[in-house]
């Protein structure tokens, strides 16, 4: 049976992740990462791949699914970061 | 016995929790949040305010210390970037 606790842990999953979907989509188009922290991305996305590493050590589709999205939009906010602190455009 | 997994799963936490810290640090400091995406952290702020509500309603120390300290973090860079658009600033 589907609970109440359930359906906010799913809410919850799928907001946190869904949410780097438009920051990357921003990022693409405007290629603007000045007010985007280096730290944060570089923490993040190191997070992100412990969190999949996790999940496939304890075999849970959900933290697989959910963080393999995150890993890409994650990674691809922080090589944009990169690029553009190699090119000084900050 | 902590395992390796506990390690990796404990880790993947800590990472994706202290990321949001410099990201708060430098926009509280510079108020830049022109690159920032409005939707992804409205989006994210209310999935962690779930995360919080799901950590308490199954009574999980973890998950309501790690949620307690992002809801922090990304409410304050939410604000900065509401108030920045309330005042024309991006």
């Amino acid at each position: 049976m589907t609970t109440m606790q359930d359906i906010i842990g799913y809410l919850a999953a799928i907001l946190t992740t869904a949410s780097f979907l438009p920051q990357a989509i921003l990022t693409i188009k405007t290629k603007d990462t000045k007010s985007l922290s280096l730290s944060m991305y570089a923490l993040f996305t190191l997070g992100v791949l412990f969190w999949l590493i996790y999940g496939l050590s304890i075999a849970d589709k959900a933290i697989i699914f959910a963080n393999s999205i995150t890993l890409i939009l994650a990674a691809t906010i922080l090589s944009i970061k990169i690029y553009n602190i190699l090119c000084n455009k900050g």
